[in-house]
């Protein structure tokens, strides 16, 4: 460490991890079971060791209080981070904040409890420290992100129909898409090619499935 | 503080100021007088202090490092936190980055001489610590922004023509752009309008100056 007498914050890690429960944005959140907020609900985070990044923290807290490999995540990516003084009440502490999008993410009841369990965005229990302010930030972030990105393909399975596309679009959204807009718009952007498997729901007519052209975030827009 | 024996990395700022100069991208960097790397140049930076937001920090140190009113820049934002274990040899530092975007601004020799100066991004000098990575990130962060934002107003002045704004573009790009394509694609934004002034330049027919519709960041692509 340093050879100074400079009183530093402490630096810790918090996780937003986005996935869709029934074709609704859903968040990650444990149950606390120490103080402050005992009994509320939160985003897996902890502290920073001097020696370990930010990522490595991160990846270790939120195996070890989820039981969730953020590797399995399709997109992970630093989001901001979040640093007023009064945030944590314990003491100064600077959050470095990731966003991981997943799919099938089935969190795991570790030995101490946590409760990860993920809940919609749009019905949030009451949330711990400054993390509802963290999770509305990356949801802005996200859905920033997918109309200049292909980043929404870490959402849904390899092949999809295009109403399962639309579908996790307006999920990020948060509101409804004119379907036939959305098509021409979707295919125009070219991120997505039609393969020769067609998927059957039931009584409907066989639906294409398509896929994503990469499953590496690429700019969409460009001058 | 936290009663905790945890050891933390310790908190630093570092800024990216651009400014356009001589129609390129250019960025400020102070030479520094103390080791590590004395004598070679750097972005401004400096620890945070607990109790202290890093914008409050961020702002103090330009200030007194270069002369410079962070907040008179047009647009300031949280870039990434840089945090890789080894990338200050005094010890873990995680760097939580501005980018700033500004004009005209002139940086102040201080008392304890900084030399604060503005370097064209395609030739920097020599480059301490992981600094050379942060202004790269910075300038792809720039690029990105200006393919979805109206942010590259805080780069020109009030009043601008055409040719103005497509060198700030070609500048930020760094390559040059077709005239008629931009042109369409700039005026088919709709982030800028004409005003009912105009700008002569030498034996130059006189030119529109136009006007950007908000002076704040805005996001012009949509899903």
């Amino acid at each position: 460490m340093m050879n100074t007498t400079y009183s530093s914050p402490i630096v810790t890690v918090d996780s937003v991890v986005f996935q869709l429960v029934q074709q609704k944005l859903a968040v990650l959140l444990i149950a606390r079971t120490n103080q402050p907020f005992a009994g509320i609900h939160a985003l897996p985070g902890g502290y920073v060791s001097a020696g370990e990044t930010t990522l490595t923290a991160m990846t270790r807290i939120v195996a070890a209080k989820a039981g969730i490999e953020l590797a399995d995540c399709g997109v992970v990516e630093q989001l901001y981070t979040f640093d007023t003084v009064a945030r944590d009440p314990r003491g100064h502490a600077v959050s470095v904040t990731y966003m991981a999008l997943g799919r099938n993410i089935m969190p795991q009841l570790r030995s101490d409890t946590h409760y990860p369990q993920f809940f919609p965005i749009d019905a949030l229990p009451e949330i711990a420290f400054d993390h509802a302010q963290i999770i509305q930030y990356a949801h802005e972030r996200l859905k920033s992100k997918i109309s200049y990105t292909n980043a929404i393909y870490a959402l849904l399975p390899e092949l999809f129909t295009l109403s399962q596309l639309q579908t996790a679009y307006e999920a990020v959204v948060s509101h409804p898409l004119d379907k036939r807009n959305f098509r021409k718009k979707i295919l125009g952007l070219e991120i997505i090619h039609e393969t020769d498997q067609t998927f059957r729901d039931g009584a409907h007519r066989p639906a294409r499935l398509y896929r994503f052209n990469t499953q590496v975030v690429t700019n969409i827009s460009s001058f």
